[in-house]
């Protein structure tokens, strides 16, 4: 178990809603630190997303023969016990990638465009969840459930460095639903509003949010030092800048990254981002318009039948996916499958989709990543 | 002041966001208590909308010679200061309507359609805040900004008793501000996401998501009677009935309500209804598909100069609408003013509008309702 703590006032009913952290496993299943297994080296292992790598590595078991904990200088030195082994966090220098196959990044965009490309130059494999290179031409964007041929080209233990990206926690969660839905109707237009959680702009959002709502139940003015304005009790835009076309920058991700993952520059999308005081877990609502009819009950079994993707769409005991529901899971939850009214001839659903925005959004889809690479 | 509290544990910041309790006047300059102005009944006086009645009835110097405070049995007895006169809450009789020109009602459907029709018979004017009678055909259906002209039928004092109905307050929000720009350009299609507040389930829900928030912060158990689920650091699918076309009763009204005020049973609407942690305002993102062009700069002026709206656009410091900011506010907030990428030839338009739900979603429309009538 990780000795880096949070500085959560962790406990159950919130702590469900907080970044996990690598469970401790006994050492005789362990399997991990293999010789012949890469040597991995993660990059902001302090942030709520770097706990995360740690958390699902260990879960999945992600064979390795090292791993290396990186962060900035200011958190150099602290240590942390993982996997019954205790790791030292060193500060990311180019020298840290020297020998390590596979680097998980998630340390912001700048980190990840000074220091991805020297990764890539002394050979490593980078899995990058940063906004860096994701509209790189040579880099692809993958959802392993959506897009995997897009990185066939890259392989491991071949001396030869590369970067792929992850794309952003919206966008993921978006796709794993509708793209099984695309396959099957062609998605010619889909419109977005988004119920997006605290966890999306880092640990010290949460805790912020937490702090808010302890100070606003007290009736004393909330700390507002990580987004502008009061979040307790309130919902507000995203905090992501406007551009001049009037949409924000999380939303322009969503609709960029869905043409580069689908691989159509047609695709017509418009998205609304708004934060909610949730957590750790994205909602989003999605309306989709297709080429060809699909019924409801056939996109149904559809999303019943696509992997990383659950259904929980009971009607009678108005049962649907929630945030709070979603968090610490892999996968996305689907409901609120239905016709939609304003559209005939069966040329249009109306979904609502719910996902870990720390797992799938980020931890758990790099590291699916860095599984394909095996 | 009204002696009825609402027993919360009000303070500066979350009480901005609960029910507002009328203010107490300067009896100098108060010129309500009129002989030859109507005598009026708020049925329901007691409920989170009762009580917001009573405020707007004060800060609009609305007139009447007499009010009468009805409720349940179970409420009557209670006393309650009014502008500066004591009342005793009486149960609600058919006797009760007796000379009462205007009932304000805001009691629940059942109570409305079995007390509704009485007082009509008794030559009452009654302007519900419920759903009982919206789609009745020979009912009303009116926003005062948007279709005045629905109810210039029904006069005041000529004996003759009637029924106008209250649209939902999210269909009220959402018209607000989707009016005057289908009024220029008219739509043809309308893609709406809500963010609904506790307000909407009554003022047990709002107090009952402050009380779930206290336990979870402490680490107990969420107490879930209002809804079936945890409500604090969660958002969930709105609660009403889901019908077997798989939208809920909330989302329905939007539909129908939308077509019945813009009086066009051709008007294409879908709607997905969500509750997040918020006390007493409703934020929804509006998709418009317009049948003719239509800027964002001139949707924006149309906006800046629609009665009852107020425009918050400001993409440089990010500051656009939110429900703490309209909280017990008149007028209804809307930003995120921009052409959908989606559509070709200035074809559409992504708004987001946020309104008290209490206010101008039900006591103050139900009242300019019966200004309209003096």
């Amino acid at each position: 178990m990780a000795s880096l703590s949070l500085q959560h006032n962790t406990h159950h009913f919130l702590s469900r809603a907080l970044p996990s952290r690598p469970k401790p496993k006994p050492t005789c299943v362990r399997m991990s630190l293999q010789q012949d297994a890469p040597s991995i080296a993660v990059v902001g292992v302090t942030g709520a997303v770097g706990q995360e790598f740690l958390s699902v590595l260990s879960d999945r078991d992600f064979p390795y023969s090292s791993i290396k904990m990186l962060a900035s200088k200011r958190s150099a030195g602290r240590r942390l016990t993982f996997e019954n082994n205790e790791y030292v966090v060193e500060e990311l220098t180019p020298e840290s990638f020297d020998g390590v196959d596979i680097a998980l990044f998630s340390a912001g965009g700048s980190i990840s465009k000074k220091f991805g490309p020297i990764a890539v130059e002394r050979g490593t494999i980078v899995v990058d969840n940063s906004s860096a290179f994701r509209m790189d031409e040579k880099v692809p964007l993958v959802i392993p459930e959506v897009n995997p041929e897009a990185m066939e080209n890259i392989k491991i233990g071949t001396g030869k460095g590369a970067i792929i990206a992850n794309p952003n926690c919206s966008t993921i969660i978006c796709l794993m639903a509708a793209t099984p839905l695309h396959k099957k109707a062609k998605v010619v237009r889909m419109v977005v509003s988004t119920y997006q959680a605290a966890s999306g702009a880092g640990a010290a959002a949460m805790e912020e949010l937490e702090l808010q709502t302890r100070e606003v139940l007290e009736g004393r003015p909330p700390t507002c030092k990580i987004f502008n304005q009061q979040y307790a009790f309130n919902i507000f835009s995203h905090n992501a800048s406007v551009l001049p076309n009037g949409y924000n920058e999380e939303e322009m991700k969503m609709v960029k990254e869905t043409r580069k993952i689908w691989n159509d520059k047609d695709i017509k999308v418009t998205a609304t981002c708004i934060r909610v005081p949730v957590m750790r877990a994205h909602a989003e609502s999605v309306n989709l318009q297709f080429e060809s009819p699909l019924d409801e009950d056939t996109a149904r079994d559809i999303l019943k039948n696509a992997p990383g993707v659950v259904v929980i769409d009971d009607r009678e005991s108005n049962h649907f996916p929630t945030p709070l529901e979603v968090s610490n899971k892999d996968d996305v939850a689907v409901g609120r499958i239905r016709q939609d009214l304003s559209l005939d001839g069966n040329q249009g659903l109306d979904i609502f989709v719910c996902g870990d925005q720390i797992r799938k959004g980020a931890a758990l889809n790099a590291i699916q990543i860095a599984e394909m690479l095996l």
